[in-house]
């Protein structure tokens, strides 16, 4: 297994440090104060069922790549079909999930500069052991490593939760799940770690989707109350978020394309929500009782305290031929021209000074940063800039990000790391990364002397450990 | 007061200076041509009365804190009241001064990374002889450090103002203002500065506020004019800029939603006036009317010489309670998204080559640096690109800007720098601040070879007398 | 002539890489790989006729000053006037062409930091053999020694192009150019180079123009086709292209205020362009049909294999009195706020995974690189980010540009340098600065340990080289 040990960078002590020998030795001791923290996710995507059957990963297609769109879509780019990846098909034959497999080594050099190669150049060498880079001498190889360590008993989801020092782990679910693997997982005495729902009711406040009307029936039915009637609508989402609350809920999340506010009057909302509920409501209707809808829910953050977050201004489902091929979340959701300021009013003017508040504004558009994010973030108690998402949580863009909204906002209104993640094996190698940039913007701070060491490595501590739990009341 | 002697970084030789070995030198011997020119000061908010009573300050507090949204704000986010530090309430007790002091030295971790420490800490040191860090521990000491030095003469307004090195003050008034003050200083043989007005017109544009009508016939009366007719507002002002000018304004100021301009015929005007005047317009109106006055603004500045500065883009008193209770300037005013292309391209096609016009762009939409202003400034004569005003006026973001600006437009086609500030002790601060960061941009281009040193050197010294001295015309 | 040997930065061998002596070497060695690799140039405006002709050129003023409006706007905007510096005025006498020189010496300080001074000095030193810095001083003696040289065989265009090393070089063309300037070079034996003509039918998509349906009569007559209906317009377009193609071209660019896409149902647009052959379309009409006609040219960029390239998003013109004097190209283009993601999705819709379609996609607003353009290249196989263009076409925009957009599209779905300029002597100083920059930036990933320094020298090779030559098909 010799070609396994030809050189990659992933492992190098000082690797995404600052190169500056001014820098660097301030950027090392900064991160050793929290290299090893334990990790708060307080938002991602990883299924709550795959730590209660705590079955082996299949193989190592399924594991990191088919259903991680980050990896997949750049393949796509580079001319590799989403089937040839396995992508909306389920479980993958040996053969297939070795010739996808065979795609990603032989594309290794597309992600070059990528933090999707730097994420997965982490997992294979801290998880699995494999320093060889891949390519398409490596990739048999490396497929029969890991194929072999997933068989290991200490390559199961539990036991690597654990070895990755998870504390806090939120899942993402829809108002309707049961929480049934949350409660198991809960109350399992040989399960240590907290794995946290997290209430994503997006699709019950777009009136104006095909499914709506039996989507908001299944709701009621869940929720034991009529959802014929906003005021059924607005009593089922209060129902559903205590039951969220009970099984260990923090937060509820958001993503529409934009997050406008504005409130109906209690008779138009019934009005607009009548006409929705006989699918005769138009764009315009929609788009009015979702913004009415979206300060209620605020409202309803501030009454039980689940931290509100916005992750708006994608365009999902670009590619419509592939989204009725391959289904959501396959590569091509694509950022839109975003903003803040005008459409938080609302929500501001009735809810931002409240002290039960917290809200934290995401966005994929960076002109946003210093001109609307830190603005807010810097006057509003309610309000933390939340770090950076998505096609933005990669290492420059991280600096940008530090670097447009210290100087307004500091360093305390931000919302610590989140790693969104669906890929259970890129948490650590996520996390790690925040910090290790954390620590070289801090040390620059403390170059230019504009900050002690000494509070920088407060500061730090702060950023991985303080910010979560206070953001999201851990 | 050993408390008072706990380190600090305020006061390090190279603080802002590039921490790069390679840099350093250049850029130290580059800051070295411009650390002691005489501080010009062409736009700022520090009221001229200030120097014509001569009053010792009253205390700390109300000196370095209440009046500063800079510094109020990010405590009021932080979760302090403002009413818990004197916002709006007038001249504070002793008690409440020192609860108020306290506050901001017990959140002092919340001004990390941010200007408004490096500046609070700069003025400490430098104004106060005081390197303690604020904190719990040093509040009370600090307090009565600085409430015994604003005692002593040599720290009233006057002595600050000579010790600062100020050569011109710039102020900012309203049309109405008799200017008295102003007239004294410079009448006065024993106060070697000047300190000039600033016309600032914006209430008088905005027909669709309630007072506004009031407003404008306070201007028909302060002008002699009558100004019931669009015609009659025109030759009020004027006659006020006319005013403004003969006691030594160099400009006129003007921050309003956009910057839209556009010419109504001569009819329209006097009709949406007419209407405005019984109270009658509406919002388009209003718009339409304040767009054709901005264009008429420009005309008089090509007229009289005024330099005309825009500072557009941000939504006003974005929290109506915090509005309503505590005035405006308390730290909620939001950046909006903006553009200038098509909106001055009317002002432009009339006046963008005049050769009598100067006129100033500043931005809070970082977008449009290198979008916008540095192009316009790169082919119109009368155009100067503002320097990092208000969020942006941070070490970062002053290297954006000069790293997106520059390319297109040079280094000559900027404005110089503009402290913006209410408060007179911050204004050597922010003035050495902006040497030590175009010190350090200036380096970096010497170090790529991209300008040799004896250039950087001439261009520093441009930027920090030069540029300010024609944009001006001091 | 010694005033000719006064220093100048422009020879430094390190100059334009990484000053951090961590970086340097690394750099260093990644531009040694491609520093002397052939120059394809896939746009720009050199005229071919030039080539064919390869007549002296005239003096050192129409050269390098007149027609490049990088140079003359800026002057402009110092106060020089346009005719001063013989703009729009065909041919100058000998009197007139040095006093402009001596405008643009006189002013070199204004070009400090932008790319203008550095690619003169580069031409001034590597054409020329000049050193000496432009300035009042050495005005004549640069002038003298420039003409002098053009006078030699070896300045003549022929003889600069063999020695820029150029191997491929387009044009940019009107539908109805006969392209024989291009069939005379490709049938010269003694011309070795490949001069390509770009197929640009901007106005002939335009139908509100005044001069529309005069054009559209011309491209008729140039097809043998009658252009009086829509058909008509799309076969004469299909068979322009055709007789491009035919003449060597591998792509068509397209320049208009946004990338809107729209499909108008067949009667829809028989319909509107009807109307715009009556000269009745309105503006919103025109608008429609332009969208309607994108769409069409990105269809046939499928059929015929000519890579797609869109450059959006300039108000073209933008100071009238300056148009109507001196013509269009004269310095007064600014651009607009862009948007992609929506405008382009009817035609991603339709050919955004086909495998025919070559699409790039440029932009003047900086804050679509990682919001829109990233996003779509990473995902889209027909698409590719542009480099940097026009205002972006700069060291730090560079930087800015690959920082902003590898991280999520990597390196391979970028189109590789594009120096897009009217100034032939100005080809190899461009593509010298792309080369360097992109050494420093991936001299920092190796730095950084997130790309090993072998596959960093493999990548450099395949952006100067490998890019262009997928992209465009050479």
């Amino acid at each position: 297994m010799s070609v396994l040990t030809a050189p990659t960078t992933a492992l190098h002590p000082d690797r995404l440090l600052p190169f500056e020998r001014e820098l660097r030795p301030i950027a090392r001791r900064l991160y050793e104060q929290v290299q090893h923290l334990p990790i708060l996710s307080p938002h991602g995507h990883v299924d709550a069922r795959l730590l209660v059957d705590d079955e082996p990963f299949a193989d190592p297609t399924s594991l990191l790549l088919t259903p991680d769109h980050y990896v997949t879509r750049l393949l796509h780019a580079s001319g590799v079909a989403l089937d040839e990846l396995g992508v909306g098909q389920g479980p993958l034959a040996e053969d297939a999930a070795r010739r996808a497999w065979r795609h990603l080594c032989e594309h290794w050099a597309v992600f070059r500069g990528t933090p999707v190669r730097y994420w997965l150049e982490s997992e294979l060498a801290e998880v699995f052991g494999i320093e060889a880079q891949p390519g398409p001498a490596t990739a048999d190889a490396i497929f029969d490593r890991i194929s072999a360590c997933l068989r290991e008993p200490q390559f199961r989801p539990r036991a690597l939760f654990r070895r990755f020092g998870i504390e806090v782990m939120a899942t993402t679910d829809d108002p309707t799940d049961d929480l049934a693997a949350h409660l198991i997982l809960s109350a399992d005495p040989t399960f240590e770690g907290r794995v946290l729902p997290t209430f994503r009711p997006d699709r019950y406040l777009e009136s104006g989707r095909s499914a709506w009307v039996d989507d908001v029936t299944r709701l009621g039915a869940t929720a034991g109350v009529d959802t014929g009637t906003y005021a059924g609508w607005v009593l089922a989402m209060e129902q559903r978020r205590e039951h969220f609350r009970a099984h260990g809920a923090v937060s509820a999340d958001h993503s529409h394309e934009d997050v406008g506010t504005a409130a109906l009057d209690a008779a138009d909302a019934e009005r607009l929500y009548a006409r929705a509920v006989r699918r005769e409501i138009d764009p315009a209707g929609a788009t009015a009782l979702r913004r009415h809808m979206l300060l209620e829910m605020a409202r309803m953050s501030v009454d039980d305290g689940l931290t509100m977050t916005l992750h708006p201004g994608v365009r999902r489902g670009h590619h419509g031929p592939t989204l009725s091929r391959f289904g959501p979340d396959t590569g091509h959701d694509i950022p839109l021209r975003g903003s803040f300021t005008d459409e938080l009013r609302p929500l501001f003017e009735r809810y931002g000074t409240h002290p039960n508040l917290r809200l934290v504004l995401f966005t994929l558009d960076e002109s946003t940063f210093s001109r609307e994010l830190a603005p807010l973030a810097g006057f509003y108690p309610s309000v933390y800039v939340g770090a950076p998402w998505w096609f933005l949580d990669a290492p420059d863009a991280v600096r940008r990000w530090r670097s447009a909204v210290t100087e307004t906002a500091g360093l305390s209104r931000t919302s610590g790391f989140i790693d969104d993640t669906r890929a259970l094996c890129s948490i650590p190698a996520r996390h790690d990364m925040a910090r290790r940039l954390d620590a070289g913007y801090l040390a620059r701070l403390v170059a230019e002397h504009r900050l002690r060491e000494d509070e920088a490595a407060e500061a730090i501590v702060d950023l991985v450990d303080g910010r979560p739990r206070e953001v999201f009341r851990l």
